[in-house]
């Protein structure tokens, strides 16, 4: 067979070969733009040139700051089609976290949205590799800044040579992109993509059992694109000629709404905010989704309640999945066998509510307190994973050595696999509550007090304990208007759970504290509960 | 990222752990068996081991002569698991061709289906490397049979052990199966499959913009299974936990229409004869195909009247494809893009008449008389293929020097390419006929002649031309009980093309000669058209 290269270069030649008509249609500052493949692919060429005259060689490192548009789009495919390394950057990282990120993967050149300008100013002088500022911006001229030497995005697209050719020598094992995942602790871990995991991954991602992105598609990218190549969206829609929404910056509910009615999208992505945020605009407002053909939610796990509302209410099939930067992300999707669809629609809902199945090309294997876990949906232990678009190391990094071991990614979320293989996540390894030899899922707590009418959200956490190890405590957060007291909630848990799951206080807060992506941070949690319980 | 392998044991390990009552149902000479993944699993695990005890080392060739079972099935994934490599042998082939292939191959042993014993007993003298022959049969005992040693399937499968573990340092690369291919001279060539290519392959087939097989598909493998690998739907059928219907030994139209209404069936592939015999079976009885979401044609063209049939008389969308035993074998299918499911009845047609849009991970080229054609639907030029499931080479074959130049398949079959992308096979590049230095396509004019509702059969040959170098001659065979002058025929022709492609003769014949896979075999019909013309 030949030996031809799993490189990302195919993908944008067969959308301008085979989809130049197809649109990438983009929030701006301005109002919606629409650009063709043919266009996309024509700017993406001049834009490879343009980066390669400002000294950007084979390998060197090309940092993004931006939001989901058209331009960071022809980034994604500019940088690594011409040999380089696109770095996404978290825009929500501390800025000293900025700084050593940019830093630490050696970015040559950073492009930068206009109103994310002061993120790289307040940092400017820390920055050790950074040659070039390049300004992604709508307006004709470039705003003030103290950043040098600085270049407009569009004059360097309007300079840049249309008959640039990307190189045809690429090895598929050569890097393409980079994330940084934040750590509990210390500076964020890089991870770097290659040609081969990302051409992989986007067929994955096109494959009918996972979720069957295609040419039809209208494809919403809500995920950042500084998280996780935004779940693989991007690459795999351009390759398909999939027509790509990019909703642009600080999108609220209502944008998202809109866009969807306006533009007919099909599929999109998101956290179970997102979803929650939407429901909660449709129930204000009437918006026609039903172009929706299905949802992707990830990240963490969405509350049944949302399952519901989408599937009964709007008749979207509601998936969950499940990946991490590491993972390139995806790993597992809800979506049903064929004789799974026959179950009854509370069956079916507990099944969608979990993470889901394993995509075709991925190994896993779940390490429990006695080796590898029973298949029934109970038996808790550390989800491993392995595959070709699995991540092997942390670039340039000490904390490799915990997470990848013998081969195999361990993932640190505790998970339970039932007899159809159907993965149920139950905790971070850390966050799971040990208590007299057996263990306590905080999520599954969170999850069932979340469920209660008057709680707007929960947080589980263990405390030290002299006689159990740990014991859970939870946290709650009370909804506008709305009481319960410790003694109903604990009655409201008591039919749900073994006696010994049920918390030994309940404590009530006016909020919980949480990570940049809204994840709950359980590190100050734990510390802010102990120091409570101290008080009283 | 990690360096997992793209190997196939994934597969079947895939299909046991996560579909293990998922099903394969196989017409066997006992009736409808019916056998789970996991008992196939298990099955294949025996299997494999028993060939290594009968002496089945790392890349040594094991031939099959078989129909489509779930024994066939099973050696499909025992063998290249192992670490061996599995030779279909097409049971059609002349005497002298199968002990040619046995030898070239240098197959160790050979994998026979009962009734086919009497083709290997014929050549048993000529070949030089087999050492054992197994007997896939229904029956308790071994048939009578003058080979020597012979082992009974059922007997290995039983004997094998069920804790055998697949060689887990398979390189990707390695081969992993073997075809011939016939050739218009000589004898046939070999192809080499690789683990990567029929996981990558598999992915394809997968997609939702090829043909999207999932598990949630009942698939008959109507395509032989010694045919470019049953067109792919074994492996990915296995991967995906597809319901896999095996139809068995000397299946007739009934039986092909039998299976699909009683076991569902959702998809299958076939040749252009397969679907004309169908229709020809629904017309004379009634049956329920209504589970069939899609039938896919490849091989040759189909005529529109049998797309016509399937779509408006049956609702089932018919989708061309086109591949070769050198790509494994999917290249283009005919599924339509967004904006043309909006066209009228007869465009779309008119789209799925052709052979289609190539599916990601390919590229193209197609060179006519003046470099790369353009894409107007007309300019006629040769197909050449790259990519990572197309073969580089013919096994151990001086050939290969004229099909394989500069990293490309030549594939010899002219073709034009339309605004959209969308590839129409021409004809072969031998068949076509060059007449006062234009092309002629063959295969236009006898499509057009099949139109005509007394032609059961129409095949067009060149002659030399004095004049003109080559000027086309049709050889018509008519339906029982039709009438049509070669005058009336002419003028059918008339208005649809260009008066210099008119045939320069029609000759009326009983049968048109064709290969062991059903094509014309247009180099004797040429010899014969001169032969008769001459007497004239």
């Amino acid at each position: 067979m030949m030996q031809t290269p799993l490189t990302m270069t195919q993908m944008i030649k067969r959308a301008e070969k085979f989809f130049p008509k197809k649109q990438v249609i983009s929030r701006t500052s301005k109002g919606i733009v629409r650009l063709t493949y043919k266009e996309i692919a024509e700017r993406t060429r001049r834009l490879a040139d343009s980066l390669q005259k400002l000294g950007v060689e084979r390998g060197d490192k090309v940092g993004t700051l931006a939001w989901n548009t058209h331009r960071h789009l022809e980034a994604y495919l500019a940088i690594p089609c011409s040999g380089a390394v696109i770095h996404t950057i978290n825009i929500r990282l501390a800025p000293q976290h900025i700084s050593y990120i940019i830093n630490h993967a050696e970015d040559k050149i950073l492009l930068i949205d206009a109103d994310l300008i002061p993120l790289i100013e307040r940092c400017k002088d820390e920055l050790t590799s950074v040659k070039a500022f390049v300004i992604m911006t709508d307006e004709d001229e470039l705003p003030e800044t103290s950043l040098s030497p600085v270049y407009h995005y569009e004059q360097l697209i309007a300079s840049g040579s249309n008959d640039y050719e990307y190189p045809d020598d690429i090895d598929e094992n050569e890097p393409a992109g980079m994330c940084y995942t934040s750590a509990t602790t210390g500076n964020p871990k890089g991870v770097v993509y290659t040609h081969r995991s990302n051409v992989l991954h986007s067929m994955a991602l096109g494959m009918a059992d996972s979720i069957g992105l295609s040419e039809k598609d209208i494809a919403m990218a809500i995920v950042p694109m500084f998280h996780a190549n935004a779940w693989g969206l991007p690459f795999a829609g351009v390759w398909f000629g999939t027509t790509l929404v990019m909703p642009g910056p600080y999108f609220t509910p209502k944008i998202l709404a809109e866009l969807i009615e306006e533009e007919k999208v099909t599929f999109s992505a998101g956290v179970p905010t997102i979803w929650l945020g939407l429901l909660k605009e449709l129930e204000e407002k009437e918006y026609d989704i039903s172009s929706l053909r299905a949802v992707l939610c990830g990240g963490s796990a969405a509350p049944k309640f949302v399952i519901r509302a989408f599937e009964q209410k709007y008749n979207i099939p509601f998936m969950h999945g499940y990946g991490m930067t590491e993972t390139s992300p995806l790993v597992v999707v809800s979506t049903l066998k064929s004789y799974q669809e026959e179950l009854s629609y509370e069956e079916r809902l507990n099944l969608r509510a979990k993470q889901g199945i394993l995509v075709p090309g991925l190994e896993i294997k779940i390490i429990g307190q006695n080796g590898e876990v029973a298949w029934d949906g109970k038996e808790m232990g550390e989800l491993l994973i392995r595959g070709p678009w699995i991540a092997s190391e942390y670039y340039k990094d000490e904390r490799t050595a915990d997470a990848f071991q013998d081969g195999w990614l361990y993932t640190g979320d505790v998970v339970t696999i039932d007899k159809e293989g159907f993965l149920n996540i139950v905790d971070r390894t850390k966050d799971l509550i040990k208590s007299g030899g057996e263990w306590i899922s905080s999520i599954d707590l969170e999850n069932a007090l979340m469920a209660h009418e008057a709680v707007f959200e929960a947080a589980v956490v263990a405390v030290p304990h002299e006689q159990w190890q740990e014991r859970p405590i939870a946290c709650v957060v009370l909804k506008e208007n709305k009481q319960v007291t410790k003694e109903e909630l604990l009655e409201f848990l008591a039919p749900q759970f073994a006696k010994w799951w049920l918390p030994d206080d309940i404590l009530f807060m006016d909020e919980i504290p949480k990570t940049s992506v809204g994840k709950f941070l359980k590190r100050a949690l734990r510390d802010q509960v102990q120091d409570e319980l101290q008080k009283n």
